[in-house]
């Protein structure tokens, strides 16, 4: 946080307001890391700034990033947490433990499912990469996805935009389906890799996250300013090599 | 929650602490499960049942079931989430996102890493068995963790007790490694089974876990005693078939 947010209470609901306001006419979604919060206690400053975001930018989409996975009757806990308290559109989650796992998230109507397929950790190869007949896990997931779980198109897949080739292969493999892309800025993923790699055939079809570059623009009283100029660039980036 | 705790508005807490010492002698860990408390919004109270375990029974192990799985600076705010905020002695967590996402839990001194290995629910099979080289998914898992994640002895795995085979497969490849064991009770695995299938050759490695056949045991005002009576018979059909 910058320094004269850090000795307030509030500061970290502040600071987020101050960036989903600095950058909303530059984004198609808000993607909240529920951790942040969660290691600090500050869950009614996340639902705050959730609430903010319903309010203000009811257009624009709200994703919970929680990476959740558990079994059914949990799996509906998580679905609720994240739909209900927080108010997303859509949330993610891990495919680990299997369809009846997502399912809780899959049948809630009006909201979205978006799994984990190939993820922007330089270690997501170890198990996402494995060749279970031939065919990479992330890839059996994709499919899976594609063909089981976005029966009424709520469902899109996590794919890191620091793997382009990946990318297009998981493209390849889902169609339009839409595909939330983290990796750029911060974790350096290369912008015009990532769109030409997984852009749909009419140029669309991404949703590509900006996280840290963006929230740590500047650490001083300006943050919202240089959020936005940040938030700005990289969207010109993105509609620079989207057509 | 039992009616005379409903309108209570820290009916939760009371309700888990009330459980917590009746069954207190009869356990070697408590695992409360963050999505019940997630969901309702309800952090604040399993801050309260945490700490009344840590400071009322510190030679029990406080397990927190989270099944988290993220990035590797995300993963370091789960992992303060867990140990604490919450004062876990370990937590569960989630393999997909391979070593990179479980190192800031794993390198955390003095506190255990539980990951998912073979889940307990009815769909695990679908992409936790798929083949890799002739072997089951869960079974490299297994692998990873006996080999690579437990260097220092605080790596465990979670396997179903719905699964004996796999459970009794997950044994030889790990050797003395401790596992979590879920699906006695409601999810109805058979003790027996579990026991003679995950045990070490000394009799012992086994978490075997009951939560909702113990919570759940009578929703009047005697749930508490009602919870020691099948947390007591539990631990005497698992000491039954442990030697």
């Amino acid at each position: 946080l910058p320094a004269h947010l850090q000795a307030d209470p509030l500061g970290v609901q502040k600071f987020c307001i101050d960036i989903v306001d600095a950058t909303a006419d530059t984004v198609c979604a808000f993607k909240p890391q529920i951790a942040y919060f969660a290691a600090i206690g500050a869950e009614a400053q996340l639902q705050a700034v959730c609430d903010h975001i319903r309010t203000q930018y009811p257009h624009i989409v709200l994703i919970l990033d929680a990476k959740r996975g558990d079994i059914g009757d949990t799996a509906s806990l998580y679905a609720r947490e994240a739909y209900e308290r927080y108010q997303a559109d859509a949330v993610t989650v891990n495919p680990y433990l299997g369809t009846d796992s997502l399912e809780p998230f899959l049948r809630t109507t009006g909201k979205g499912t978006i799994v984990l397929c190939r993820t922007s950790n330089p270690g997501s190869a170890e198990f996402q990469s494995q060749l279970i007949n031939n065919e990479p896990l992330y890839q059996v997931i994709a499919r899976t996805a594609a063909t089981k779980w976005n029966t009424v198109g709520d469902c899109a897949l996590v794919v890191g935009a620091t793997y382009p080739t990946e990318l297009a292969e998981v493209r390849a493999i889902v169609g339009d389906m839409p595909l939330l892309v983290p990796g750029i800025g911060a974790q350096g993923g290369d912008v015009q890799a990532a769109v030409t790699s997984g852009r749909t055939a009419n140029g669309t079809g991404l949703i590509i996250n900006s996280s840290r570059a963006v929230l740590y623009a500047s650490n001083g009283t300006d943050f919202a300013h240089a959020a936005r100029t940040v938030a700005l660039s990289t969207r010109d980036a993105i509609r620079q090599f989207s057509n």
